[in-house]
């Protein structure tokens, strides 16, 4: 683990099997296809697979034909399947492909790591969560540049194995994305805090102007379309990104709920919205002006890189070549 | 009351004085300037009114005069102040220009229609309140089509005066705005829900991310940028707004704790947030599908021309001429 991989600017030639043409996979698909690579992809559906092969691409709805495949050609395995579905791909890559590196682009990370744990897959294995999508889902909601410009993060864990990692981030950084690494558990516990706790109070919200009748609704404008937009995304995809990072965020929630029982009281005792007000407003601008500064001078493989890249992440670094 | 007031096609030509030349006053001079009405307006602030009178505007911070122009010409007077300074408009008002129709533009009806009240100007008074905003404040971030398509709430109550009713109204849709009739106390408890309630929960996720520190401000994407947008407003607009209408926001914003304790308490228990995001889903969908129908048949001043209004409003109708 001491010996620094080989590093070069030029991008990957590894070829990138898709498993899960969804949203996220089918637009990595393309983005991975327009990057150059030899890329094919996996969909239980007949639709979709023949909407993707309709679009050009290579796709079957055969898991074990594909997983083979991928072992035949030494490709990255990227699992896009939502949580409950990760369970039989691990089994068909663990029986028939055991040997590729493998990442996924499902949101939660500590579960999807210890899924792969229980099938024997964790040496070869590196997560991975492009922070991008709509409340659109299915292959035609695919774009090749959606992640362009946006952050992915790879998994940058203990004992993680410095070749599989840089091909992970390579794919990244091929389909347009900057790469933060964390590691898992920050990861979910930072998710559970800008990607899930948003989803629930944009129901909540969603909830409490509807109860207002046509009335509210027809005087609704920027405030609340934009605060409730995350409730028009699948019922199914927003319970198993919150549902599989339950104790984050639950944690996040019960921030969530001490705020705004605190301003409950102050606006009830004292006509004030003061404290919630001036912390939210410091708070926004804070977000405003972050510094998404480049990580350099840190290879996969060196001595220490793995505390090195996550410390970097925990500060707002992000890799954006390798 | 009873007969019914000539309406005719035509726009008004009543001369229009804007008191506050923020974002909503000054878009709103710019709006009425545009559809041939003579204006003028009146700021506080020199550099507000000089960057006015540099865009071609008459305006002046002769508080007193502008009010006396008002009364000489029989102007529509549109208080757009902060509500902390309505007391001093309305001060002005009474004293110089007592005769002249007002209506005004702030987000809370019922606190500004006591304050009428309290200045013996409610015979001359129908409210108003524009749904349109930015995050941005100011004379600079106006714009004569901010109102373009937006619903303008008139406020529609026992005893109001036909012939105001109807100058307000066509104002509103002079600035390219659809007229929703609502009474004061319905507006407030609507507006808690869809405009009030989403700052404080904007505030609140705000907060919560900021707490992850770099990494997770690093990692937002849409739905947190989304969820915060408007906690980037002003924070003294923003308590303005929210304390001023401090009984009905107290009621959604209690709605709001309740659902967010129930879901709390199902994640925990039985890891299911199912409750919270299949009613979310179907909320959001009935506000992207919600029926903005438009009001016919109905003149102000025909018997019971108040409750017949209040009614196609509470139903989520509009009007779009007069």
């Amino acid at each position: 683990m001491c010996q620094p991989v080989r590093v070069s600017d030029t991008s990957s030639s590894t070829p990138v099997c898709v498993l899960g043409l969804g949203l996220i996979g089918g637009s990595l698909l393309r983005a991975a296809t327009a990057a150059g690579r030899s890329t094919w992809g996996y969909n239980r559906s007949n639709a979709s697979v023949e909407a993707a092969r309709a679009d050009g691409f290579e796709a079957d709805t055969d898991l074990v034909a594909t997983a083979k495949r991928a072992a035949d050609e030494n490709a990255l395995i990227v699992i896009a399947v939502p949580v409950p579905a990760v369970d039989t791909i691990l089994g068909a890559i663990a029986e028939h492909a055991p040997d590729c590196p493998i990442t996924d682009v499902v949101s939660v990370k500590a579960e999807i790591a210890a899924a792969v744990g229980r099938h024997g897959l964790a040496k070869r294995y590196v997560g991975g969560h492009p922070m991008a999508g709509t409340s659109e889902s299915g292959w035609a909601a695919g774009d090749e540049n959606l992640f362009r410009g946006a952050v992915w993060v790879v998994a940058t864990d203990e004992g993680a194995d410095a070749a599989v990692w840089t091909e992970v981030a390579r794919l990244a950084l091929d389909c347009g994305a900057e790469v933060v690494p964390a590691d898992s558990k920050e990861h979910d516990r930072a998710a559970a805090r800008i990607s899930h706790l948003p989803h629930i109070l944009a129901e909540t919200l969603a909830i409490t102007g509807d109860a207002g009748g046509p009335l509210a609704l027809g005087l609704a404008a920027g405030s609340f379309r934009d605060g409730t937009r995350v409730a028009g995304s699948a019922p199914r995809l927003v319970r198993a990104m919150c549902e599989g990072n339950q104790e984050a965020l639950l944690t996040a929630l019960d921030e969530a709920l001490e705020l705004l029982t605190k301003a409950r009281t102050e606006l009830a005792d004292r006509s004030s919205t003061e404290d919630l007000v001036d912390s939210g407003h410091a708070a926004r601008l804070r977000y405003e002006q972050r510094d998404d500064w480049e990580i350099s001078g840190i290879a996969p493989g060196d001595d220490g890189w793995v505390m090195a890249m996550r410390e970097a992440g925990r500060r707002g670094g992000r890799l954006r070549s390798l």
